[in-house]
C-alpha cells in the first residue's frame, strides 16, 4: 500500500492528498474517501477507486477478497495511529519507503522538469540579489521572491532563507525584520516546484568591504564544493562526495563549523534520498539529482554556504543551476 | 515529548521543523541537531538546549538523568519507523495529539492573527473575483492569488482552489488550463497565515445567466450555510451544526451531493479539531474558531460552496471572514 503523496504523485501524476493506492499480485486499486472518489475516477478513468468511508476497513474488505494475508506499509509516513486503526483489518509489515529505489534515478523528463525548476530558481536569486540594497529587510526580499515565483507559475519548494549578516550563521534562519547594512553577507537559500519537481540553490554575496577572514572563508566553501563536484560521478559513495567537502574545510580549519551534510537528493521532495553525508552508503548512479551545498558558519559573525543541484552522470556531474548563456 | 511542528510553534513561537521538546516533572529541553541547536538558543536564551547527532539516543539518555520509564509521544504524527528507533532507547506510550485540548480555544492574540489572516483572504478573493473574464484560465488566476499574498506578506494556508465549470464539482479541483467561459460557475477556496495562523474562504460565482438549478443549489447552500451558522455557539455538539446544514440540504433533495464534513477547526493547521461533521461529539466553547463550508456537487454539471472562518460566541457565532465596510 502506497500513502505517502510523494509516492503516489511519482507513480499516477495525481497531486491529491489522502487517498491510498493498493496493488496485489493481481491488480491494484485506489480507496479514496466519497469527496475524492470522483476526482480521482474523471483524472484516471482507468483506476479502479473504492469510496469509502472507512478506508481502514474497505483495505480490510478488499484484502480478504484478494486473499492477501498481510499490507506492507510504508513506515517512514505511516504514523502509529493509523497502523493501530489499520491493525484491526489486516496484518501489518512495515517496509521503508519501498519507492527509493526507483525514485533515486530519474527519467529524461524528471531531469528537464528539475532543470526547469533550476532555471527559475536562477532567474529569482538574480532578481533578489539585485534587490538587496541597504534598508531593505530579510522578510522583504523573501517575499519579493515569492513574488517572483508565483508570476513565474510555481511555488517555493520550501519557504526561501534569506539571512543577512550574523543571521546568515543561521543554517536555516527564518527571514525576518533584520535591514541589510552596506559590509552585510548575504546568505540566499531558494527553490521552487515546476511541474511536481524541485530545485534547490544558494548563493553568499559579500557586500561593500569584505574582510579577509570572510574571502578565506568563501573561498574555503567555493573549493570544497568544487571538490565534492568533482568526486561525484557514477559508481562512487555517496559519503565520498561529503568527504571530499569535509576534508577540504577541515584542512583549512573550519571542521566544526561545517555542521551539517554536504547535500541531499532532490525530485518530487526537496529533500529525498540519498543523503551526501558521512554515513551514506549510497552508490551515486546516473540520473540521480543531488544537491552540493558545503557551508561555514561562525556563529556571531557570519556564514557562507554555496548550493548547486546537480545531475549525476557516468563521468561527472552536471550542474543544473548554472545560469545560462 | 512534543514533535508536531505546529505544537512546538504553539508552545514556542518558533517556526523550525526537525527538533523535539521534551518536558518532565522537573525541567523541559529541546532536543536539536547541531545545525538547529545554536539557532535555537539564540532565539530562546532561556531554553535548555541539548545538542544531539543521535536524537533518539540523547532521548534515552535525558531519561535515564530525569528517571523517566516512559515518554508520551503523539501517535497521530510519530512514524512507526521513528516509533521503533525511539524503542530502543526508552519504553513509548500512544497519546493522540496531547495539545489539541489547549490549541481548541483560540486566545485573543490568537483570534487576533486568524481575525487578520480572514481579512487578507477576503481582499485576495475580491481581487482575484475581478479577474474573472472570460479567456483567463484557472491556474492564471490561482497564482495571481499567490501573487497577492506574496504582496501582503503572506503565504497561502494551502494551494488555492480555482474551478470553472463543471470543474467546480470537485471539491478539492486542482487548478488547471480550463478558460473561463461566460456562463460558468466559479468556485474559489483560499486562505493565508498570518503570523502562523490560517484562514479559510470559499466563494461561488455564478457568471452571466443563471439557470434555475443554478438558483436552487446556490441558495440550498447559502440556506444551510445559516441554518448551521445559527446552530454554532457555545455548548452544542459539533455534530449539531452539521446536521443543521445536512438536514437542509436533504429537505432540498441534494443530500447525497453534500459529500464532505459541514467544516473544521482553523488556528496553526489549516484543518484541526474539532470537525463539524456528523460524528463529531465536541461540545463547542467560546474561543473556538471553525470553517462553516456546505456544499452541493452535482458531477458533469457545477458545484457549489460557501465557507466562512468563524469565532464561536457564548451566544453564536462570529464571522471572521466579513467584509470590514
Amino acid at each position: 500500500m502506497i500513502t505517502n503523496h510523494a509516492d503516489i504523485f511519482y507513480l499516477t501524476g495525481i497531486e491529491l492528498e489522502g487517498f491510498w493506492l493498493v496493488a496485489t499480485k493481481h491488480g491494484c486499486a485506489a480507496i479514496a474517501s466519497p469527496m475524492l472518489a470522483g476526482q480521482i475516477r474523471s483524472m484516471k478513468p482507468c483506476f479502479s477507486v473504492i469510496e469509502s468511508e472507512n478506508m481502514a476497513k474497505t483495505l480490510g474488505l478488499y484484502c480478504r477478497k484478494q486473499r492477501v494475508r498481510s499490507v506492507e506499509v510504508d513506515c517512514d509516513v505511516t504514523t502509529m495511529a493509523l497502523a493501530s486503526r489499520l491493525k484491526k483489518f489486516v496484518s501489518l509489515t512495515a517496509v521503508p519507503s519501498p519507492l527509493t529505489p526507483s525514485r533515486l534515478i530519474k527519467s529524461a523528463a524528471e531531469i528537464n522538469a528539475i532543470r526547469n525548476a533550476c532555471q527559475i530558481a536562477i532567474g529569482a536569486c538574480r532578481y533578489a540579489r539585485n534587490l538587496c540594497k541597504p534598508g531593505v529587510s530579510e522578510a522583504d526580499i523573501h517575499y519579493k521572491i515569492e513574488e517572483y515565483f508565483a508570476r513565474r507559475r510555481v511555488k517555493s519548494s520550501f519557504p526561501p532563507i534569506v539571512a543577512f549578516g550574523q543571521n546568515s550563521a543561521n543554517p536555516h534562519h527564518v527571514s525576518g525584520k533584520r535591514k541589510l547594512r552596506k559590509n552585510d553577507t548575504v546568505l540566499m537559500d531558494l527553490g521552487c516546484i515546476w511541474k511536481g519537481y524541485c530545485s534547490d540553490l544558494t548563493r553568499t554575496f559579500l557586500l561593500g568591504k569584505i574582510t579577509g577572514l570572510q574571502l578565506r572563508v568563501f573561498s574555503s566553501v567555493k573549493r570544497a564544493q568544487q571538490a565534492a563536484m568533482k568526486a561525484a560521478e557514477q559508481g562512487v559513495f555517496a559519503c565520498d562526495v561529503d568527504n571530499a567537502a569535509r576534508n577540504l574545510i577541515a584542512r583549512n580549519g573550519y571542521g566544526s563549523r561545517f555542521i551539517h551534510s554536504t547535500g541531499h537528493g532532490v525530485g518530487i521532495d526537496i529533500h529525498e534520498a540519498p543523503r551526501i553525508s558521512a554515513k551514506d552508503k549510497t552508490v551515486l548512479k546516473a540520473g540521480m539529482v543531488i544537491t552540493v551545498e558545503p557551508g561555514i558558519y561562525l556563529p556571531g559573525k557570519f556564514g557562507v554556504r554555496i548550493e548547486d543541484t546537480v545531475l549525476v552522470t557516468k563521468n561527472g556531474c552536471k550542474i543544473l543551476t548554472k545560469e545560462r548563456k
